[in-house]
């Protein structure tokens, strides 16, 4: 059983600010940031809590981000917001593009949001959540690095792309889903590589392309994406989108940029905005939907993100859960620079 | 070795013509289903080929198609187009809403086409062809019967709800996927039935929610998606979109609509363009396009499509192969109605 810590909302954030503003970074990337992994420890995405802080001062000590980037809202045509984020984390780039990307969905029906230039290390939802409270349908693309073979191959030439949807609730926590493309999440396999657990099967393939669970053959040679052809198409789509598209990189000139770092990786990403008021009546297509939520539920399957959020009332209740371990090493962190 | 006829396109446009035309289309409703059935017979997909016109004289029959429809353009709100199709079937409303989508995407980066009350038989890659030759990039989706279960489930509630997805290459055949997120398409569930082979694993469940490789009682019980909880969740994505969002009805309305007929689907369809050239420089996101399609195919794994490809190329030299029993079928109901 782990040693675990409860802690205040107040009690994180003061821990991840002092820890990032002794790294280097301004209050404002220290906030943006410590936002986000509040939001992933508070929801107990240990992936993406503040574990996420140690690995910022990585990416940092690594001189792989801009420290003093300030992201520069650009006016994008049409129905597109485009923010540059400097070559600095991506948290800060989001909050300054979200209230226009929800200005441009409801003047247009749907809007999109580039994010370009930007250290991405958070999980999508919580920018997905930003726009389901504003009353939006939202979706989210980015790359990483390239850690993924395609259907068929059996090099790295993929990210683990994630995909990420959201649709608003009335007086409900919102339909979100959140979800690698790769048949496992880097972060999992980096944990059955330190656990020296084997991988579920259809994971990954070793550098001469046969099948293994054995993760450091996996990290030799590539990792697989979920579903098949199909889940490797998606990925494919996630690159042309997040980046072709928009003028970014692809997860290959993101692993290539790292240099072996091991830092977060550096690209772009897109975020579609739908507003449901354009596309016609707002509360027909909520009552469509909470059809099909109860024709999901009723029969025991699960709507995702239904662990989250029952982490995030534990939290309300309890305080916030922390590993001791990992706790004491951002603490150390507040002291060494 | 099926017994093979080898037919110019004409010939097939000519047949196409005279039976949807005797059993009461007008000549543009004939016209717009031709088009896409040769198009699929010319790319060896059997099951949206000519196949696909006897399904439709059953929908006919079974009166679930309004024979008479006239699609409406109606001018949606700004970046958004809107089609009603008029309870008829879907290629004539999408003829009439691809260049008003390329406008709007043209016009505000991207755009979305809203086809509502269609009756949908076809697959989605023509009309994700039709954008690609326009130089955009397309994502489409949309509903179909209420047949497969969610994750967790064991109760038909989700389509097999396809995603299809292009992006145009310069000189060669587009990036195109269009897939099914059920784990089988239901038209290989039915080929599977007619054969008595049985399903490959984890294709469907039994009525009491079983696994179970029986064609027949997956379809008393319910198909599953692709790839876990993640097809699931992209399954219900597509209900949101391209049904509650739109406006229109969920697979589960649709199979209600049918009273066990057999008819195809009724309900919308959504199709978003993207502009590459508003979005940033086309020729830089093509030579990134290009520079990962050949990181893909040099280690010997295919682009989705290559094999339809292939099949026009063949298609082109030989004629189109049309199984000879097939042909009989067709040609049998041009004189009866």
């Amino acid at each position: 059983m782990t040693d675990m810590l409860y802690l205040s909302p107040e009690e994180i954030e003061a821990l991840s600010m002092r820890v990032l503003q002794k790294h280097g970074l301004g209050v404002d990337h220290a906030a943006a940031i410590t936002e986000v992994v509040l939001a992933g420890q508070r929801d107990d995405c240990q992936s993406h809590g503040v574990y996420r802080i140690l690995s910022c001062v990585q990416t940092i000590r690594k001189g792989k981000v801009n420290l003093a980037a300030r992201p520069v809202l650009q006016d994008g045509a049409g129905a597109i917001v485009r923010v540059d984020a400097d070559m600095g984390f991506s948290p800060l780039a989001f909050q300054l593009g979200v209230d226009p990307l929800a200005d441009r969905a409801r003047r247009y029906g749907l809007g999109a949001l580039v994010i370009q230039r930007c250290v991405h290390f958070s999980a999508l939802w919580p920018e997905i959540e930003a726009l389901t409270d504003r009353e939006l349908v939202a979706l989210a693309l980015t790359p990483s690095h390239a850690w993924v073979a395609p259907a068929g191959g059996r090099r790295p030439t993929l990210g683990t792309n994630p995909i990420a949807f959201g649709w608003p609730r009335d007086g409900k926590d919102p339909y979100v889903f959140d979800f690698a493309t790769s048949a496992i999440a880097r972060g999992d396999l980096e944990l059955h590589r330190r656990s020296g657990q084997p991988l579920p099967a259809g994971c990954g393939v070793d550098a001469q392309g046969r099948p293994t669970t054995d993760p450091l053959d996996v990290m030799a040679g590539a990792m697989l994406t979920f579903g098949g052809h199909k889940g490797s198409a998606l990925s494919t789509m996630v690159e042309l989108m997040a980046g072709a598209l928009i003028g970014d990189w692809l997860s290959s000139e993101s692993l290539d940029y790292d240099e072996g770092a091991g830092a977060s990786p550096c690209h772009g990403e897109l975020i579609l905005a739908f507003d449901p008021a354009m596309f016609g009546d707002p509360l027909q297509a909520s009552a469509r939907a909470e059809s099909l939520f109860e024709a999901i539920e009723s029969q025991g399957a699960r709507l995702p993100s239904q662990r989250r959020y029952a982490a995030r009332a534990r939290s309300r209740e309890q305080g916030i859960a922390v590993p001791r371990a990992m706790y004491q090493d951002i603490l150390a962190l507040a002291s060494e620079a």
